[in-house]
């Protein structure tokens, strides 16, 4: 029997507010979409914790035996700055900036983005397509909401009607913004636009002459605009009504907003069942934010080049402070807080290497059946992280206990305690040991590890008077590309790549 | 001054049959297409060796100081089985047998695609288009043949008429195939066909009821032909006139032959001023084919886990191998030649680290900026990388010999050397030491390095009876997840991931 027959998942759905049993469109089988990164510049530390979430989600979902298309698309164009309806596109103006072609840009941020969720262990999504690839499918569209005259042609450019959408259907349904209000906030003023209505928004837009990214349409040359890729390509790989579709909480509104009135408007339906939102990541205390300094890039983290940091933290620990917070909490970082996740990692992986050594016994002093349905129970509450780790942690108590036969433990609840703690440390929440974490340029902490077994050695060898000895091992070292110097608080060394 | 300017490169172009003296387009600039996979399959190795020839190419250009815009496409549609103008899509085939949509199996062959070719340390291209993602682009181009007469509709499809482009151009400029054989080859009997002639081939395919990916065009929903993606894509990012287009032998005839039949229509121009084919590889001396067994997957070589190898090779030690043939010779690939292939190699990089340390005199015995010429000779003469290897070895001879001072070395010449050696071995050839190469799972060769001097001095404690330090060793390593076992002929060791 498949597992999510056994389990019953809820999951906070933002535009219910609350939280709701999940039931798939079609048994079995799970259709997700998530807004991916706009390619123009390096992933931002904030956008990981976002992939990171749904990541756990993937994961969790694919645990409990469903059969997931996990779609994330790239935008490789249509994206404006400031998120406004006008103004130069972001992948174009870095292309300005840079001196490359629009889609040299894209391909050198598209490469970094996957570096980093690689480093990150996130398991690439089933479906990752662009908005570039969809122009077909975002014109049709087009076309089919212009047919049912709830958008218009205004010089060159296509507008979504805000208003006629209202007259039949909710704008304001998922981000609880009521029209009203969006009325009397807009700055726009009437008549100097070529919109009917400040609220309306592009869904084609007519190329400017000096706008390099454009395509033919039937309403002239021109881009997509950026709401309605994400609905073309949803539609195209999902359906017209699907099961989750998640995205950053700053996307809630206008993106996805427009992403309903649009496939409300196209077929009619309402297209997602499930809206998913993660929360933002805060640097000691503050919003992160280049022009403040107040900012760190997942490398630096991975390489401990940054102020903000004391040293590196391998990419999984990393990962492990993330979920550490559950997806829909604000989550700040710093420091002092990865410090203090390292060490809980490390227990954790300790107890992880201790458990094939256990002893057993006839019986058994603990309820592991239990404990394990706990940790399903963490999950299946709108993926509860921290609770699971919570639960990953009394396990690591019982473990100990048993090592020094404090309680003790069958042979049939052992297998149980093994195969439960490997699916949930290493399946669902993706993490792997700092061993099989490799660092930039090759170096492992496996290979830190080793060196330092080896400056013990030597210094042993040294207190000894054994200078044969120690000064084989320093060459041997430097010869292999790792160079000692000892200083009066020990050895550190370097390692060449 | 650019280095272009002092460094007179040839490259052998397969349309005029000789090599020819390389001017681009535009002085410094160059653009270059290659044809990349159709992404159905796990990359095969003898398209690795075309995808490393062609970062040859674009690492010496680059370090030429051309500012190269390297195009290299994904087919992510429209290449049909065999070849054929007929037949079922590649990818939709494998989507219907995985049970996987289409764009699910493009994107499971894509990462394995690119992991693949990041272990051969590729550098990815500038620019990595796909068929779907210029469907647009695709349709412009089939109006433009259509409006000129050379392409006409049948059916719901577009195809290009040979014998109407054959009478004011020359259908076979590259491939050398004469039109009257094409005729007289073909198996096609007439009236069978809704085309004209069987020699024409398709621009744009009418979809079938069955055929899952397609879209709409002013001839009906369909999907375009295989040849023409790569005409719109190389067209869009270097334009109508470009420098390189590269690609497998076998893509000689039709696909290359048809590229400059459409190019030639489209715009009236020759699209490519250079063309170049990367040779086949051949395994065991014969061609390689999943059907008989005589195949061999990169990752195989990587893990050693193949009945045609007698253990794992780095994937540096597979690329150094196969630039010691040149891109346009039949290589062939056996468990003998890579041993000598690594052999020479670790010699390479012995010498590598040598050259850090050597003696330098007031004069040099070697004429080393000759040397260096030499080795821009060899890249110059069609990138001639086995010639360049002899001359590193050479250099390897002159490093030994000023290392036990046979011959002697300026400072200045040892810089000389050093940076040619550093900038021909890691930057145009590509390679990496082994330290570097990171294996999979995490082990690299520094972490067996490292464990083998630990092994080592383990033995030297035994031997002199510190049983306390080799227990403390073994038991350590355990801890780290190394195992040691000590058999008759010593002691070998197995790292957990």
């Amino acid at each position: 029997m498949a597992l999510y027959n056994q389990q019953e998942l809820y999951i906070y759905n933002s535009q219910a507010t609350k939280k709701e049993k999940f039931l798939p469109v079609n048994e079995g089988l799970v259709g997700m979409y998530v807004c991916g990164p706009t390619v123009y510049n390096k992933v931002h530390l904030g956008n990981c914790r976002t992939f990171i979430s749904f990541d756990l989600v993937f994961r969790y979902l694919k645990h409990l035996d469903y059969k997931v298309r996990y779609v994330r698309n790239i935008t490789d164009a249509g994206h404006l700055e400031n998120d406004a309806e006008e103004g130069e596109d972001r992948i174009a103006k870095k292309a300005r900036l840079e001196e490359l072609e629009p889609m040299e840009v894209v391909q050198k941020y598209t490469v970094d983005f996957h570096d980093i969720l690689r480093e990150f262990n996130n398991i690439p999504p089933s479906i990752e397509p662009t908005a570039t690839g969809h122009i077909v499918e975002q014109i049709e569209i087009i076309k089919t909401i212009v047919d049912k005259g709830l958008a218009y042609e205004a010089n060159g450019s296509v507008y979504f009607d805000v208003m006629e959408y209202h007259k039949n259907n909710h704008y304001g349904i998922l981000s609880g913004r009521k029209i009203e209000d969006l009325i009397a906030n807009t700055r726009e003023l009437a008549g100097q636009s070529e919109k009917k209505n400040p609220q309306d928004f592009a869904l084609w837009k007519k190329a400017e002459p000096q706008h390099i990214m454009r395509w033919p349409s039937p309403w002239g040359v021109g881009f997509p605009g950026w709401h309605l890729e994400c609905t073309a390509m949803s539609t195209k790989y999902l359906g017209e009504e699907f099961d989750i579709h998640g995205g950053g909480m700053d996307l809630k509104f206008p993106h996805h907003e427009c992403e309903i009135a649009q496939g409300k408007a196209a077929t009619g339906k309402d297209p997602v069942h499930y809206w998913m939102h993660a929360n933002m990541l805060t640097l000691n205390g503050k919003k992160m934010a280049k022009s403040t300094g107040n900012n760190i890039l997942p490398e630096e983290i991975f390489t401990g080049n940054s102020k903000h940091l004391s040293k590196a933290y391998a990419p999984t620990v990393a990962r492990f402070f993330m979920l550490q917070a559950h997806y829909r909490s604000i989550l700040d970082f710093s420091d002092e807080a990865l410090q203090a996740a390292e060490k809980g990692f490390d227990r954790l992986m300790e107890a992880m290497q201790q458990i094939d050594k256990l002893p057993t016994s006839n019986t058994s002093s603990l309820d592991v059946s239990n404990w394990k349905q706990k940790c399903y129970d963490a999950m299946n509450d709108d993926f509860n992280s921290p609770i699971l780790i919570a639960h990953l942690f009394d396990a690591v108590k019982m473990i100990n206990a048993i090592k020094v036969e404090k309680e003790y433990i069958s042979k049939e609840d052992l297998q149980i305690l093994k195969e439960s703690m490997h699916s949930f440390v290493f399946d669902v929440l993706g993490l792997k040991s700092k061993e099989a974490a490799v660092q930039k340029d090759g170096n492992s902490t496996q290979v830190d590890s080793l060196v330092k077994m080896l400056i013990n050695l030597r210094a042993e060898a040294r207190a000894n008077k054994d200078f044969a000895t120690s000064d084989k091992i320093r060459d041997q070292l430097f010869e292999m590309g790792v160079e000692l110097k000892d200083n009066k608080d020990g050895t550190v060394f370097t390692v060449k790549a």
